[in-house]
């Protein structure tokens, strides 16, 4: 059965992770996962004119990483599916016109890169592709500039909001054996329980992670205890108490292994308010330090449920409240297989 | 085979458009084609206090008249798989927030029509999904509000600017037997030769519906005969000749059989400078008249190349060029299956 319920996928256990490459700024760079990134900027114009350019360089430097470590060329793919934060997601656009591989944009706020990875992993499973690079970012400064205040205005922010995560991160999937196999993927349904505070996505996008997980646990009949990690994307330190109460609610207890991209990519005396955000956030968690654990054997199977607001600055003008989603992907320790 | 080349789905033959819905604006039913759109509206709000949610009412109205003629609801379907022009796709995102159908938000400017078509058309083929509604929108007002000046202050447009379609559409898929089959899909690259005219998206893009096109009749071993129309999505007056010639110039002729959604859907008498354009354009001329024409016997197998401009107006102000990608569609008449 590829389908479970109506939303999860299960793929054959031929699906494989075989490459990751990961980008990031000059705050990411200084957390606790710094030293695991393969291109580390220590500014955030990446050596770049702007911005946008600094962010596109950061897509375009883990796409680059991800293929030198299969040895692959950008010929040897079928197709690129990749989205960020930016208005009609240009980062991916312009990346996707330099490398030039058949392109999928895809959009879910920060749930993005398990979006794209859940589509890449189903394109390959079913047969439609022998190659996908999943990819996605978000900078800091192009988010402050698009979704918030000019970051010269010096606006202050209260503790609940998130910090957005300058980083890239890409995925090579393909049914080449390696050590890490993408084992199952859940959909998310749009969540919205009436929050309109763009500086507190972590409450806002709790449910929705609360529901993906529900639902993935539910269909692939498994517990919390059949996964080492289970592991949202940016729900900070003001969310990760919610999904806790919320999934403990329905009887499901993941207190014991449950963890947050945007509490793991910096550190407590950083200042990032409630944590960081981003679709860079659980790429280059996942990508860049989970896919290594579960690789070199300290992790077995986990489950990535990466989270996205999915809100515009129109949209909160106009007094709408944010509706949010979750995407969750299974990726799980292959034995005996050396990548 | 289920991919042709590197970028070339073909489906097997029991992937089905089992019901499409349109919904129109103003200008849309006042068009040759105004009787075919299921909802059409007489003012550009659509009984909606502002533009974005007369934008959300439409893809509402669409989806609403699919699975109406489908004798289907909300629950039925996998997935649901959207997007629209807007920043963040929010239509598509609060039309997922209402139907809460498990949902996949997707970009690919005015080629996100085939776009979701194609990726819909694949999870049903690949046995991830039982059925999925594949649908869009654009706003003219919403558009112009986004993407140029404000339409108060009047600013003059010159003949090569295309005009938005205000409309929304929507097409089930399923392996349940109808009068027309989607047969193969073809994935484009991202094109862009150095245009930087914001009010010439048709020259920008001609030569991405030129490039999609040609890999997908080679792919697929047709030529341009095998099918009664090849019609690409808003290229509009401008573009439509540089498309042909294009192709001309490989050895592929189209000039029998080509039109342009974008010059299907105004009267030549109505004020919309080189054509139509906006994923609603090649929606609800695909969904309300091409469709109607293959079930109905009038045609029997065209190829529908949407086209997009990934564009946003930060990258113009930075003086980039406009990357544009096409994603190309096959449909089928099935003989001896009623409806």
């Amino acid at each position: 059965m590829k389908l479970l319920g109506r939303q999860t996928w299960q793929f054959a256990q031929d699906v494989f992770v075989n490459a990751a490459g990961t980008a990031v700024g000059p705050m990411e760079s200084e957390g606790p996962l710094g030293a695991l990134f393969d291109k580390r900027y220590s500014e955030l114009h990446c050596n770049e004119k702007n911005w946008e350019l600094a962010e596109r360089r950061l897509m375009e430097d883990a796409i680059g990483s991800c293929l030198m470590k299969a040895k692959l060329k950008n010929e040897d793919i079928n197709f690129f599916l990749a989205g960020d934060l930016l208005n009609q997601v240009v980062t991916a656009n312009y990346v996707a016109r330099q490398n030039q591989i058949p392109f999928l944009g895809v959009f879910g706020a920060c749930s993005t890169s398990m979006e794209s990875l859940a589509i890449g992993a189903a394109l390959v499973d079913g047969g439609y592709a022998h190659r996908v690079i999943a990819a996605c970012s978000s900078h800091n400064a192009t988010a402050e500039r698009q979704f918030r205040y000019p970051t010269e205005y010096g606006g202050q922010k209260p503790d609940s909001a998130t910090f957005t995560v300058t980083g890239a991160g890409a995925a090579l999937v393909s049914h080449q054996p390696s050590s890490v196999r993408v084992g199952a993927a859940t959909i998310g349904k749009v969540i919205d329980l009436g929050i309109k505070n763009p500086f507190d996505m972590g409450s806002a996008m709790a449910p929705a992670a609360a529901d993906t997980i529900a639902t993935h646990l539910q269909a692939t009949q498994t517990t919390p205890a059949d996964y080492d990690l289970i592991v949202t994307g940016d729900l900070s330190g003001v969310g990760s108490p919610i999904v806790k109460m919320l999934l403990h609610e329905q009887g499901i207890d993941i207190s014991k292994n449950h963890r947050d991209c945007g509490l793991m990519i910096y550190r407590p005396d950083q200042e990032v308010f409630a944590g960081g955000s981003g679709c860079g956030c659980s790429a280059v968690v996942t990508y860049g330090h989970l896919l290594k654990e579960l690789i070199e054997g300290r992790l077995s199977r986990i489950l990535v449920a990466a989270t996205g607001a999915l809100l515009n600055p129109t949209m909160m003008q106009q007094k709408e409240s944010i509706p949010t989603i979750a995407h969750a992907v299974t990726l799980e320790r292959v034995k005996g297989v050396s990548t």
